[in-house]
């Protein structure tokens, strides 16, 4: 390690304990303003200045949340590229170093419990994250509100396009039929429904357990005349009931948890059966690992991020078979940074809405994602699947993208095969 | 249970066990010639002649293995459609009914024990099977000798169209780069380690225990001067070393065995490190079982084809984030019914060069596999992943699908994203 200038003993121990907590990242630590410190050779990214010497003992005991904890309450402050410096440290992240002492496991396994999602759980987990209040949202998200990865036919297509351009693309995955009925288990501010009744002919039920999204879709229905074709329903989507062709859901299995995987199985078994078929879009992971523990206590309470062997508990036990996965993860990386471009624009509104903690909390959770989905800390899955006794498999992809907005031609296309011919 | 004609005790009870065993399949089941049985209610799609009492009562104990010897030996005649007869029985089965009874249970697991792929076991597998003679596979395969699924862009394409449209495929999938250095596990006759060098401009090192496929490889490889950019060795692919930017392995897991995934996952990133990439293309399933206890006797000693979930074994140990999944599995029941529409045609050929049985047990294997292919008991899945450290993710998949066939535009196509921008 290089010191600059005169450094008293223990904040000089302090910082190289830092380090050794958080790995070997092109950082440069600063107490207070003059002193730092910086891993030998290497040019830093960024300065992370800490404030004062309680936050330089808790970063060195638990990095991950006090890290958070402090630079929502102004006690760290990052100087240069949030990203960047952000991204450096998941890229030195030591491995399996996330929950590893006592103290550590203790909190992970405390938040667990205390975040489960059961019924009631999972309306308390949901309800603090999307009903911050759809005004908040409407500032930094697109014009139909879609709050999930969106798909950038080209890097340089606008947040709003990309939004359109991923509703339709799921839409083509499924392969939608008109007259088909369609169950969307965590529609959001429905823009997915609206989009799939509007567009494809198909009838839609949408489950949502956020009070403030479903008031949101149900007025967008009645102005766009969708009402008739389009139900959405305030409810845990483990109470749907009816058959339906196709189950859809897009952003949701992250706040299910793992404990639940098979009862959400069961729940869509029960509403498309051996012959429907289906989409799930969520963020995963290459390795087993849980969501920081600092986003877990202040942005998303009850979230698990899966492997794509974990996500199989969903499917496996009904032989659902996997048609096809994709990783978007690019694409999330370049939501987020419509996003945060957006949310930095906002800054004083958004201060004069929530305490002053809340927009650098909030900051914090948008940069990290994107840091997060830059360095393959976190994965984008889209899986599209079928029943046994589908008879609906397409023949190749390529119809996804030839020329991929004629949505009047796709119905006409004939090339999918039946399974069993 | 409907009977015709006057019916001895013994024999209709034997029937009426065949059919609890098999499930009640769409099948006329006769005795010798005229006495028969079908399920009420049901068109019989085939009729199964049994013609001796042995053969019947080895029906009723363990009809998985036993159909199979008692076909090959001529025991048993299948009358009409051969695969939509077994279609039937793959959609009737019972779940979970392989390997049930204690007898079942035990010979599936000594055939675990003798076939189990240690590096002596896998080489005596692989030359049961691949070392039948190339005179033999020549005369129902391609001409460019591909022994795995094809991809057919639409269904009319001809096999050779098909596979010489999956071996690019698979290099449009792994973004071959001109000057970069491939390994090959499991090259069979060597036609994608040929197609990648000569149309990618790439260094290949393909590896085989199978002696008379490697030795048909580097004729081929001298033949067409390719001799100094493609090395084929005839090793265990456990036994490579070096560096490579790539790692694929096409039909080659089903012979590895769910025991040495993570032993597989250790050489992939001996060669590739962390910033490889690569494809893995194999026979699955959507659900946990094994391959029929017949086919591992006679056709593939030691196989195994795992779900989705068993295959992340290979991958999550290390990291390796999976890009893309495709299910093939339309493309594999089509490449079959070529396959056996060529095997039907040479059938006095193949009869002169081996065994009565041999062509007979061949058959029910082609026309057995299709029809799993086609009921969705076996899957065929295409795996595309990166490592940790990859640069080289692609945007989206659109380029694999326009203008499918412009080698040369495509390696100056730039919509490949650095993951770590």
């Amino acid at each position: 390690m290089h010191f600059r200038r005169g450094f008293p003993f223990l904040e000089k121990w302090l910082l190289q304990e830092i380090f050794k907590a958080i790995g070997p990242a092109p950082l440069r630590f600063s107490f207070k303003e003059g002193q730092s410190m910086t891993p030998p050779g290497v040019i830093p990214v960024a300065t992370i200045v800490i404030r004062d010497l309680r936050t330089m003992i808790g970063m060195m005991f638990d990095p991950e949340v006090y890290f958070g904890e402090a630079f929502a309450d102004g006690r760290i402050e990052v100087q240069g590229d949030l990203v960047r410096a952000l991204q450096a440290v998941y890229e030195s992240w030591p491995s399996g170093r996330a929950g590893k002492s006592a103290y550590q496991k203790f909190t992970s396994r405390w938040a667990d419990w205390q975040q489960k999602n059961s019924l009631r759980g999972s309306r308390a987990n949901i309800h603090r994250h999307y009903d911050l209040g759809n005004d908040f949202y409407k500032l930094w998200l697109d014009s139909q509100m879609v709050y999930t990865c969106a798909y950038f036919p080209s890097p340089s297509a606008t947040l709003e396009e990309a939004q359109e351009a991923k509703l339709d693309y799921i839409c083509r995955k499924l392969n939608l039929q008109p007259g088909e009925r369609v169950v969307e288990a965590g529609c959001g501010w429905g823009a997915l429904a609206l989009h799939m009744a509007r567009n494809y002919g198909v009838y839609v039920k949408a489950f949502n357990i956020s009070h403030e999204q479903i008031l949101h879709a149900r007025r967008r229905a009645a102005e766009e005349g969708l009402s008739d074709r389009v139900e959405f329903v305030e409810d845990d989507c483990r109470n749907i009931s009816g058959r339906f062709d196709v189950f859809v859901s897009v952003g949701m299995l992250e706040h299910v948890g793992i404990a639940n995987y098979a009862s959400l199985g069961e729940v869509m078994h029960r509403c498309i059966g051996d012959s429907g078929r289906g989409l799930l879009h969520f963020i995963g992971r290459s390795h087993k690992g849980v969501f920081s523990r600092w986003i877990r206590k202040r942005i998303f309470p009850g979230a698990y991020a899966p492997t794509l062997a974990e996500a199989m508990d969903v499917l496996q036990p009904y032989r659902y078979a996997v048609l096809d996965v994709e990783n978007l993860r690019p694409h999330y990386a370049k939501t987020l940074e419509h996003w945060l471009e957006r949310f930095d624009r906002s800054t004083e509104q958004i201060s004069s809405m929530y305490d002053p903690w809340f927009p650098r909390a909030w900051r914090l959770y948008l940069a990290g994602s994107m840091a997060a989905f830059r360095t393959g800390t976190l994965q984008l899955f889209q899986i599209s699947f079928a029943g046994p006794r589908s008879t609906s498999i397409p023949w190749t992809r390529a119809r996804l993208y030839t020329d991929a907005n004629a949505i009047t031609e796709r119905r006409e296309d004939a090339s999918w095969m039946h399974a069993t011919s």
